[in-house]
């Protein structure tokens, strides 16, 4: 497909140098040509060894950098709209990081930028329409065999939460992905949303709410309940089940090797999202770069990241309030005809 | 352990006459002495080749019988009350199916009056308690290795409702069973209760709101969510994960025969709750003629009953209002100091 | 079906106490009516509680006590011939333990004893055949949807061997189950047999070939695998795979309760034959009794137990000489038409 | 890493056409400079749309052409030896499909080769080895903490075998993944084979000796058997279960999505190894790629792939003749002093 594509990468913290190494080492097509990181030393170290990188602090002299084809933006979330913005201004496709701007109206700003192109160049890093489980769900759901998808009862666990972990953001952060598959699935938007606080765990940190319990409602619908526990001690867990009028479908419940000693048969839980969705992450950023040495955008929109904005705002203040909030939506642009698949 | 107890079985309907057929060919020390059913002919069918047994149109009179020394009560719902008293008036142990009256007013009333008594008389026919897996789960739980339950997940799905199945029977005869399970898993009673309505199946008759999705939270502050679906199409399952604050344990995917060929690997589903759960029914019948030959009474107590029907009735309440409906019990007499374990 | 079944129990050791216990609390419509053992001791202490019990230290004087129906054979082996031929002598109906007779030419002279008297008395006791799994696996076998077995894979774990087990017993006393599975589930005589040894275990005792690996070929082409490990350190383990012309399907991946805790997810294996196989006991146990009562033999006839005999010895003499041994059955008396089904 | 590493890829068939694909577009680091296959078209149409690609009819035109710095085998069995040969010759690295050479004789020179050059160029395409299944349970026995393993069951299954397939090929072609895999696993060479012939299918070709069982014993005592089944009709199925003093465990019961509907519980089961194995091939090459760059051989040897033959030969010798066979391998030259990890 001719040469590779220069990237961009804007912030080299933990996700980002996960990506350099990933467009360097493990996907095809693509090389890093810039890297902007407020703190340099921390962006040489991301890319050494790495010919023909230039190290920027500023991300839009990033952009402007020598052999800049695209950009690919890991940095805090606060920094996201502009560097959408200043990429939009520029033309190069972006694949950016979740939660693609953390407040809805900042949200809403990118979404009326790219509609007012007409054209998409940002996919947003939903990294779950990647992986193989979930895909083969979302194919089946479409398939339509087993009639309309009625509820999905999802669980999200993580052995335990980083410090600073607030209780607004195991709505936020963490079932954000939940929001984004969900709609992805059902191929409809979320219209309310409730949050249940069962007894806290003594194993979750003094004042944090956790484990909650969060059920959306959708346009036609359907019921989604996701279970998210924070600090369950044991493992990363990540599990669907999807009730449709004549069957369901399960995933999640993984099951490779199984292992019989004392104690009984066992198998490993995954401690942590890059050891379950490494495939996803690989398999997403080699779609972003084959899409764009293509010149084609695919994946998940900046309506998907509007979306999941507000759905997370209103499962916040459903989490404050604990009664119903609904879910109040901008206009959808034409460009973003219906939830992407 | 001597002579054989002799068992009076009022009701020769379906169940009554499973009970018959478990009583005389499946239970070691018991035999049918009576059996009353207001159909002659259905009764004599019952207890055709057995000797030694009368039969009888009034379950008084099948109280009074020679060689009674206890009552099996398998007849319709509303004749529970006053078989139950009756059974207390001659101080007969008495087994009495599910539910044990259906209305809360008329429960109240049989605890009172075995209240009065000063000692319990009666088992009721929560038959889950029984099961091997429920009895690995609260096993579990009740050795606290994995520290306090959180949130209980349960499904409750059958192949297809019977005729004249109504959508408050949905809470009230199929959820009464994980509201019995719900309260002796967690030894907590449950006070509050909310019914969702996700979209009907196309699956279901016109009018029955099929699925419901329940939930319950209990005294110290765990919640239960219970899916129900009577028209799932293919299959009765019952799953129950419990999820605590170091671990979560699941029951009722069973795993027996692996068969794979063309179309993949497959497992059979029990199609009938008389399937998945014959052996409990053998377990719950040999512990009570076992308990009651040796003079004592175990298991499910009618305040174990009444508080079902309780819980049952503010779910309708929850069904017909879409609200959150908290439950109220009466004061607990001394006789039931706890949720019977 | 009118009165208890009286059973003489000859041998009140481990087994025979198991089955005083089965047959006076557990299965319906038998009583224990006498009991031999030539510990008298022994004998009183497992018949303690129950009335009516004659104790003998005397076979055959058990079997002439009064009330005295059926027989139940849980002595050692070497005492088996002579208790089947005083059953046979008295007409009385027989269920009598594994090893039928230890050695195939005591076990030939039941075969003629029981052939002259031209019906069957005798069951043998191999209650794999009343296990859940392992008929649903025999009843797909003969649906014939699957096609012709052409291979079964086995596998017999023991935590570990009792003293003084030796290599020879790998094959006699615990292979012996495999021998009757697979003669039943195929519904075809064993024809060769050879034994391979791998390295043994560092947890077997010193001088026990253990694990052995055994081959079996049967009269119809079919290759029969057999892993038997006696101290393989964590469970007891019983597994089958038929693999057949059009499909597979396998038992013994026993999957109830799945426990998720650090170290990852879990599911306990039986540490015993008397709880893996606990109901198969039962029905065995029970399904004599009703038959029994009935007039009628069913289940695994004597000619059952002498193949076995015949087999296993074959197995010792292949494990002693390396090579592959036949194995030669005396002509079938037609009262043995066919493998008992 | 600096420059993308130019692979001169051997035959344009099913296998080099889709290894083309992954060099261009999965794998990080390589772009193919070079194509040989003696049918042009193929070998055009293999390439089409890549940029800078020489095609040749003469592989070791394809050697010397322009850019080319490492050589890719996947021209048919019998050309290997040239190709490896004259790879050696140029000092190219190499990464060549299995078999590496069919007969042991010309695998020998190739090693004799090698080891003249005193230093290691070549990769044998035992892609198995690339697994994450495989490489868990590898990592499993090597950490010793299951005890030495006695025993590895193996089942290597296909929907139905292609035109022309032998019996003689169910040794040399398919249980050759088997040989290598349990090589590797035990860190152990193979000294002796037995093939068991239970009865052939009715869906198998007339005349084709499928399944087989096949016994392998290594030199230090383990017991290698393995169920080769390549017209079972129903999937592609690849099981290992490692029997070790303390423990077992088992790989290749693949669990994914598990779908319950009408008939059951389902989960998928592989069609094609390419599905089953698609990543193990990805990380081959990309390993492959990486090492070369880093100016580094890793993986499968060439004496990997003589012993394979070697092995492969005396399993056919033992299908022939139903007797024990001995594997009688040449001295293993210095270069690869065990078996490779």
């Amino acid at each position: 497909m001719g040469d590779l594509l220069g990237v961009a990468v804007l912030g080299a913290g933990h996700m980002g140098a996960d990506h350099i190494r990933r467009l360097d080492g493990v996907v095809s097509g693509a090389r890093v040509a810039a890297v902007a990181d407020p703190d340099t030393d921390r962006a040489k170290e991301a890319v050494a060894g790495l010919d023909g990188v230039s190290v920027h602090t500023d991300p839009v002299s990033a952009l402007a950098a020598p052999g800049v084809q695209a950009v690919l933006v890991a940095s805090p979330g606060p920094a996201h709209e502009d560097a959408l913005l200043a990429a939009f201004a520029r033309g190069l496709p972006v694949l950016c990081e979740k939660p693609m701007v953390p407040d809805s109206t900042g949200a809403l700003r990118v979404v009326e930028a790219e509609a007012r192109l007409g054209r998409r160049l940002a996919q947003i890093g939903f990294m779950r329409r990647y992986d193989a489980e979930y895909r083969r769900l979302k194919s089946l759901l479409d398939d339509g065999g087993l009639g309309r998808p009625l509820m999905l009862h999802c669980t999200h666990r993580n052995v335990s939460s980083p410090p600073h972990f607030t209780s607004a953001m195991l709505i936020n952060s963490s079932v954000s992905h939940e929001i984004d598959a969900a709609r992805w699935l059902l191929g409809q938007e979320l219209t309310a949303v409730t949050v249940l606080r069962p007894a806290s765990s003594a194993g979750a940190p003094e004042g944090l709410i956790d484990p909650q319990f969060v059920l959306f409602e959708t346009e036609r619908g359907a019921l989604v309940d996701v279970e998210v526990f924070v600090n369950c001690g044991f493992g990363y867990q990540v599990r669907c089940e999807a009730v449709c009028e004549r069957g369901s479908a399960r995933i999640g419940d993984e099951h490779t090797m199984v292992v019989t000693a004392r104690g009984g048969a066992r198998e490993e839980v995954a401690q942590d999202y890059l050891v379950r969705f490494a495939d996803a992450y690989d398999r997403e950023v080699q779609a972003w770069v084959d899409a764009t040495r293509q010149g084609r955008v695919s994946g998940p929109s900046v309506w998907d990241g509007y979306a999941a904005s507000v759905v997370a705002e209103a499962g916040v203040r459903a989490l404050e309030t604990g009664g119903r909030t609904t879910v109040e939506l901008a206009p959808r642009p034409d460009l973003y005809a219906e939830v992407s698949r």
